[in-house]
């Protein structure tokens, strides 16, 4: 017997600390995805957080291709993805292409934040469909050439990552044992003294 | 005369959408920084919610230099902006690099997401930070390879953005009248179909 999806969440939320959004600590990235639909409501809130986030010169780089299952979208995505995520991740109802401008559009000049920003933006959605119940979970492994000519992407556009979107399913729906093993693992953290210096390569004093 | 820090935190403030995250709409980027310092307890919740932030194989690639106002630290990445955020910036308690390790640990292979990621970690930062009361702004107008030297950062480490933190302050005490116009002019973002697509370059229906 494995976890129930509600054991599952429990254990993938991080210990909350005093402060800090509850939602950061609760968001995680499911493999298993329920058969419940998102609404249009649902998505657009989600597109709004995306939407709001910080850009180099407010340029605003992210676009997001959005394909619903059973959409000519879906399926292109779908055929995109590589050997492990094509295991679960046709049964997310949503599929999105995050992509970013890597020109300014006010003069053509090279966007060196463009997937940075994207990386922001992305971000800020997880987060939001966290917020509404939801789950994510963004894929590296994926295609980028074949996602592009697939989804008639410009040349002057930068990939990001494959979105899946939709409502936590029951791990025990997963396809394989290692993907189950993956679902109910544990979530790990480096420590704050790793990543936040002060000066490089020595954690920062916080007195 | 000019706004005071409470009406303009009030116009920056986006419209609230039901269901959407509030602190989400409550973000700005402001330049106007107040004397108060940022305790360690709070400085270490900003950067806790940079930490869960999702990367490829979960290899959090992001690492940040931590500043104080008074440190060396401080005086060097001051020393990188560039013209208009030296105009600025120095009066933020903090100011942070934020870099991004460019190859696996695990294998030493390039990491295409390491940008993408930073990019994410430093948005639950800044949002975080709002979530606290704070205010951050994030640029990427400062010399890369100055920043690289004075703070030693390795070249397998790619940089992001130089990240300015404190309370917000009061419009009035910026340094000109540009500087104090852009201070208190509305945010505006691209439509929701300017940025979600159901193919290339067309809106989504969302029905």
């Amino acid at each position: 017997m494995t976890l129930s999806a509600l054991e599952v969440n429990r254990l993938k939320h991080a210990p909350a600390v005093e402060g800090v959004l509850p939602v950061i600590h609760e968001r995680w990235s499911a493999r298993a995805f329920d058969d419940r639909d998102v609404s249009a409501a649902e998505l657009k809130k989600v597109f709004e957080a995306a939407r709001w986030a910080a850009s180099s010169n407010n340029e605003q780089p992210w676009r997001f291709v959005v394909g619903r299952r059973g959409s000519e979208t879906h399926a292109k995505i779908f055929e995109t993805l590589m050997g492990f995520n094509r295991g679960w991740a046709g049964s997310a109802p949503l599929l999105i292409v995050g992509a970013a401008h890597t020109q300014f559009a006010l003069n053509g000049k090279p966007n060196s934040y463009a997937l940075y920003d994207l990386g922001a933006a992305s971000s800020y959605l997880t987060l939001q469909a966290a917020a509404l119940g939801m789950t994510t979970h963004q894929m590296g492994g994926f295609d980028h050439e074949a996602a592009r000519l697939a989804l008639e992407i410009p040349a002057d556009y930068a990939l990001g990552t494959v979105i899946a979107l939709g409502y936590q399913g029951e791990p025990a729906t997963l396809s394989t044992e290692q993907l189950i093993e993956r679902e109910v693992a544990p979530r790990a953290r480096k420590a704050l003294g790793e990543l936040m210096y002060g000066a490089w390569g020595e954690a920062a004093e916080l007195g």
